[in-house]
């Protein structure tokens, strides 16, 4: 095999996610283990050699084997060990089931995973280990819905709520809009939490400044928090954490022992914001 | 042109860094700056759209303009602001000038910078905006040495030594060890502190356990902190606070206010670490 055939050949094996129009991430491709066209997305799961099997909608990384607990961790725990008695748990999203494995091992009475695409659970159920075990939970309801229109219809009242949603674009483009976090305040039981991922601190901080400016309107907390994760873009992510009444920083409960990177340090650690974004967001003061 | 063609093109115009076997970053290349082999390393610098300047030492990221704040501030300002009176600073490695415009805005006395290739900083001076003014500056000495064989000679002492060093292969690879540490002690004055990058968490946390084992029997403080770097592997980063006097939270002045990332509250945040470092780092419980 000539030199430039064997480039061509190694370069079609492997996976390119632009991070801007002229820089990215690529992971090796191992095996292609699944790549279809649901009614909503594009859905592939490959593996790497490093980050193991790694699940992707529209072509962007969702999550990995190897470093998933980062994301799901943060997304799961501030709230989870905030909330004074949380018990009915609403998951918006999140079909790979990663956040819904945090959220169990708490002492929740019921958890209701609302995902649009019956095919990511499916697809996420065969590849990734975590989520049937989540599904046979007795605790566990699973509804194929768009979130929103769950959410206008629901008259159940739920004490947190995760918006594990992808990007702002293709089927979660709606799950970014004030009258989405409006409608959500509604189903929320009194003193409840909403806690959502906002996206990419470094890349799209001008989106996390517009969300802070509705979100002031509609919660007396805004507390934006940030986190490492190595295989976003920046590896590097921010998510805001909602309520009325909660404090993030007013502790209830340890979070589960076995985690890999979520603890009590870090909770408050996460909290902290650098100054290009915290010059923005006046909320944050209210936690000084 | 065919498609085949213009992918085989584009590729050529991109440079690429692996982080692992099987996965990395790539940056298309808007313009090729310069390429050249020194004495010690191949030293590049190439022009992305969205993070400028590049500067690449044997094929990797080094610093850019965009991005470059998260590690310059982070390795400079817990040190700077930490000691009681900095006045004589050495900084090790370095040589695109990062630190170097970090550390000048404080009211110190003398700033040594020990760079082992010229050429590092001949390129920086050509590309890099903040290095000429830094090196104009009369309290900085530029020594072109071997960091270990200056520290070795050297009978001045240093109220704080910066290692920014390169990763533990090629001309840095010997100021990862224990012995270097040793002699590195000796030219602190008393109560002195010592700053180094020690590399990816993520991907190196076993170098991270070793460096522990050594630095805890040649220091009273060993704390180690973190903080994202976009275009660093992981987008994540870790370095160590070492001194025998001083405590990281104990701080005496503020840093300078026109910082883009690092603030007193990031400071405090930094050293707070994820369990799966913190487990393996019994020296972190001094923080508690």
């Amino acid at each position: 095999m000539t030199d430039d055939n064997k480039n061509k050949e190694e370069a079609s094996y492997e996976i390119r996610e632009y991070h801007t129009r002229s820089s990215g991430i690529f992971l090796k491709v191992k095996n292609f283990l699944h790549k279809s066209k649901s009614q909503y997305q594009e859905i592939e799961v490959i593996e790497n050699e490093y980050f193991g099997k790694a699940l992707l909608l529209d072509g962007l990384i969702q999550t990995t084997e190897k470093d998933e607990y980062f994301y799901h961790e943060m997304l799961a725990h501030p709230a989870l060990i905030t909330h004074p008695f949380p018990q009915n748990i609403l998951v918006i999203g999140g079909g790979d089931g990663g956040l819904l494995k945090e959220v169990l091992p708490y002492s929740i009475k019921y958890a209701c995973l609302v995902e649009i695409d019956r095919e990511v659970i499916e697809v996420s159920q065969k590849y990734f280990p975590w989520l049937k075990p989540c599904l046979r939970d007795q605790r566990t309801e699973l509804i194929f819905s768009d979130g929103r229109e769950f959410i206008e219809k629901t008259t159940k009242k739920f004490d947190i709520v995760f918006i594990d949603s992808s990007d702002p674009v293709g089927p979660s483009a709606n799950l970014h809009e004030s009258d989405f976090y409006e409608k959500i305040k509604k189903c929320l039981s009194p003193g409840g939490i909403v806690v959502a991922q906002v996206g990419s601190p470094f890349y799209k901080a001008e989106s996390i400044y517009e969300k802070n400016d509705f979100l002031m309107k509609l919660f007396k907390m805004v507390c934006f928090y940030v986190s490492p994760v190595p295989t976003y873009p920046g590896g590097y992510w921010c998510f805001v954490f909602l309520s009325d009444e909660i404090k993030p920083f007013d502790i209830k409960r340890n979070p589960p022992k076995e985690l890999k990177y979520f603890n009590l340090h870090i909770h408050r650690a996460a909290f902290s914001l650098p100054n290009f974004l915290r010059d923005k967001l006046e909320s944050q003061d209210l936690l000084d």
